[in-house]
């Protein structure tokens, strides 16, 4: 995962003001933040479901590409496990920006890059999207993805 | 617009109590974020640019499907331009739900349908997208779209 933009200290505790947080939780909160992300990322690229899972909130809502929204665990997990089946990724996320805006919640923006291959014929080829990710911290403390949507970057196929 | 499904009142108050809002404002909180969301359906359906934007946060984010994320007024308008050249919308919005997460900030997940016309070629095919909007509310006490996703929910084109 590529690092983030490095923000001054007056910068920070301007954000961390304006999220309700005093400024370590925020920053606490940030690297919990960063952690989901690369976790998650190295969730998909192991083609690993129940990893992804953990990442989720329970009523946590999945929003692929072609896909009507899926909206708690049950479908969210079918979704994953649909998308594994059929395609294995090999992705690199890039973090354009995480905000707080309240104690308990937050979104961040993302890019990934990569390639995909398509796990019945082997065609592989280059993948491009972008995200944007909801959070919601867990009353444990923990920061779960509470909504999450992706579309891809790259131009229409002919 | 089709009409978002209502809650009970004690659900309303639980919801507008997590938030950090009274009641009222809670409910005048929704009620313009779906005026938000009506007018953008309108322009959107009007290739009306210039009424997006009266919509859009100035460091406002549009995210469409294959384009980079569009950062800014400035990037964003020309993003809508490309947009209304290209193509004529007649779509309807659904809302599968509106979050207030804080007193100024809240989010929505909808679902989109209807035909897109392509204007270089006149051809007509059925559209349907899954949107997610986060909205921050400004001082003057407008709620502005601030990042806004879709993507499609139809299969690929084979």
């Amino acid at each position: 995962m590529k690092a983030i933009v490095k923000t001054t200290l007056a910068a920070t505790a301007a954000l961390a003001a304006s999220a309700g947080v005093a400024l370590a939780q925020y920053e606490a909160d940030r690297d919990a933040i960063r952690a989901v992300l690369a976790t998650y990322e190295n969730a998909l690229n192991a083609s690993d479901a129940a990893k992804v899972m953990t990442l989720y909130a329970k009523d946590g809502v999945f929003m692929p590409q072609h896909s009507l929204p899926n909206v708690g665990a049950e479908a969210v997990r079918a979704a994953y496990d649909h998308v594994f089946k059929s395609i294995t990724l090999e992705i690199e996320f890039a973090i354009d920006e995480i905000a707080q805006v309240s104690p308990g919640w937050a979104f961040a923006r993302t890019r990934s890059e990569g390639f995909v291959t398509i796990n019945a014929t082997g065609d592989r080829m280059p993948e491009a999207n972008q995200e944007l990710f909801i959070f919601a911290k867990e009353p444990s403390g923990e920061w779960k993805i509470a909504r999450y949507i992706f579309s891809t970057t790259n131009l229409p196929r002919q």
